[in-house]
């Protein structure tokens, strides 16, 4: 395996177990009774450990939209076409898209990254980052998805997109940022089927979903061709790089290497649905040691997002039956993990505010 | 019954469900997969169907956050001192509360109100209505808590507060406002399940929980005291202000009010947790008009609350096994309310940013 990733994972540890306990003395002492934020407790008690900073304060929401084309549409498995992906670039660097209004709504910046879309992306747009490996995959129905080296450039592109970010905003004092993962692809959800049944070890029926929207006939067909794929391809599926160049997409190799980066630098990761969690399973299947390191930002409505959280171990900081990727579910919880950090920066302590503790 | 609150309740209709046709269609033409943002839609239609627009843009988010004092604590069913509730409303005041962080980071506004607090409340702070209705209730165990004028008078209390507030922002155009209920009160927990217990026809073991946090001894003490209390006050169960007067507290009253008074008014109420549903479930028994016009912020870690929610036949919008109140997960919830509302103002459509649509 080349030798930055290599590097990158020699260099995950484990989250700080002391700094947790410290974190979880400071909530105690909040003017609350304890416990009683419940989740949002928990959530902050994870981001000291994963930053090793007892009352990390978050300055910068950063959510990654890596888009990229996938071979696989030919087969009919989109209830759209493949210009989808290239015209939703567009519409995210013109701030249209449903993420930009969970951006703006949320504080949050989106990087928009060209992964391999199947045209040439034109933009100057400072919140564009052109990263693209080919121009979009191979059918994997026929043959392999990449080639072993663009799988490793892809997840190189993630890692160094991190990189990037902690070189403009620094990590200093007790400030931190957050790391959100999004996706754009038509056929996406077909790739991360595939992945999905061939790490958890699950039939295609129960991982195939929906998607975008597509009819029962194209259903079953996505179905069969999950089910081929997973046939052709299964003397690779011993390695992640193995499961990512047979049936992957490069977005999902750039978010495997943002996964891989954040835990390398100590940074919380959130994900979103079952494309980014696709991702997830990759660079678990690299390294388990990243787990600690992520957070599911929500419950997708596609059936196999939920067998790939109980794979991971992970539970949703949000469930509201969306299944529009883009990063906008991930974006929604990096809100509220910013929240769980200000309730321990901002609140008063009994002490402080004069009020009676427990009896 | 007063007739202030015979007209309020007459005043409420239905939500309408043409402007929520309309809402669909203009969702639906989002560059979006239809339906893709699941629950974010069906709030922003519910939005939409009782403020009467179809494209509501939400320009004023309050929390009131009522206080009150109650009798039974006499009884040791709380793990806190009563003074706790006096010193919570300064602490309210000096934005040191969990709810103050909350509000800040969602751009809401914190309105406390002592609905009867046993001691004074000395305050000039702009955000702090004396809606004292008395000096705290009377423990219910052995009379009723407050009698029917004071149930009916907390009740006003709560619908003039909504009126206060649409005075010093008429909606106007297209933009709306959300009102989300709060509450602090040591032992209100007590006098909920109480209610919840009452009105759904549950044994006291099913609805009460821990509260703030109580030991085995004290939980088991608050379920007798909720049982004996049924027995004592079973005969004024027949109506709604028979179950606040008997077993109530004056928070709670005015919640019911500031129920009624979003529901005559068009203006979309969120709930918050255990405490404000069954002041819910009291303005239900009032009139059930109000139903459609409450949004559930979120699912308590309080066991009745599930129950209650059940009852009312809402789903709560976040599930983070919070258990704080002061109106915090209402607060939460408001902000995905209003981001649901944005969606609809702020994206583009496919014609708009020249996206294909479906096949």
């Amino acid at each position: 395996m080349n030798q930055k990733i290599v590097e990158t994972i020699e260099k995950i540890s484990k989250p700080n177990e002391n700094v947790i306990s410290k974190t979880q003395y400071l909530l105690d002492n909040l003017t609350k009774p304890k416990g009683s934020l419940g989740e949002l407790e928990e959530i902050v008690k994870k981001v000291a450990g994963i930053t090793n900073i007892e009352k990390p304060k978050v300055v910068k929401k950063i959510v990654f939209v890596l888009a990229s084309d996938h071979g696989i549409v030919e087969e009919g498995v989109s209830a759209y076409l493949q210009e989808v992906t290239s015209q939703m670039v567009y519409n995210f660097l013109s701030e249209g898209a449903a993420i930009n209004v969970f951006a703006k709504h949320t504080r949050s910046e989106v990087i928009v990254v060209d992964m391999g879309v199947k045209n040439r992306i034109n933009s100057n747009n400072k919140n564009f980052r052109d990263r693209k490996v080919s121009f979009g995959t191979k059918n994997f129905l026929l043959q392999s998805a990449m080639s072993q080296e663009e799988a490793e450039k892809s997840i190189i592109y993630g890692i160094e997109l991190v990189e990037e970010v902690l070189r403009a905003f620094p990590i200093r004092g007790g400030e931190i940022l957050i790391i959100g993962t999004g996706e754009m692809g038509i056929g996406n959800s077909t790739s991360s089927s595939a992945i999905t049944a061939a790490v958890c070890g699950k039939d295609p029926k129960e991982v195939v979903g929906r998607g975008t929207g597509i009819d029962d006939y194209r259903y079953n067909k996505k179905v069969e061709v999950v089910r081929k794929s997973l046939q052709l391809h299964k003397a690779k599926f011993d390695s992640g790089i193995g499961i990512l160049s047979s049936v992957g997409g490069f977005e999902i190799g750039g978010i495997v290497g943002i996964i891989l980066g954040c835990a390398a630098n100590r940074i919380p990761v959130v994900l979103d649905g079952f494309i980014s969690t696709s991702a997830a399973l990759i660079a678990c299947c690299l390294s388990c040691k990243v787990i600690p390191y992520m957070f599911a930002g929500h419950l997708s409505k596609e059936p196999g997002h939920k067998i790939q959280l109980e794979f991971l171990g992970l539970k949703p900081i949000l469930s509201l039956d969306m299944r529009l990727g883009e990063g906008t579910g991930a974006c929604l919880a990096m809100n509220i993990i910013e929240l769980s950090c200000k309730v321990l920066n901002e609140m008063a302590t009994f002490d402080s505010a004069g009020v009676s503790t427990e009896l």
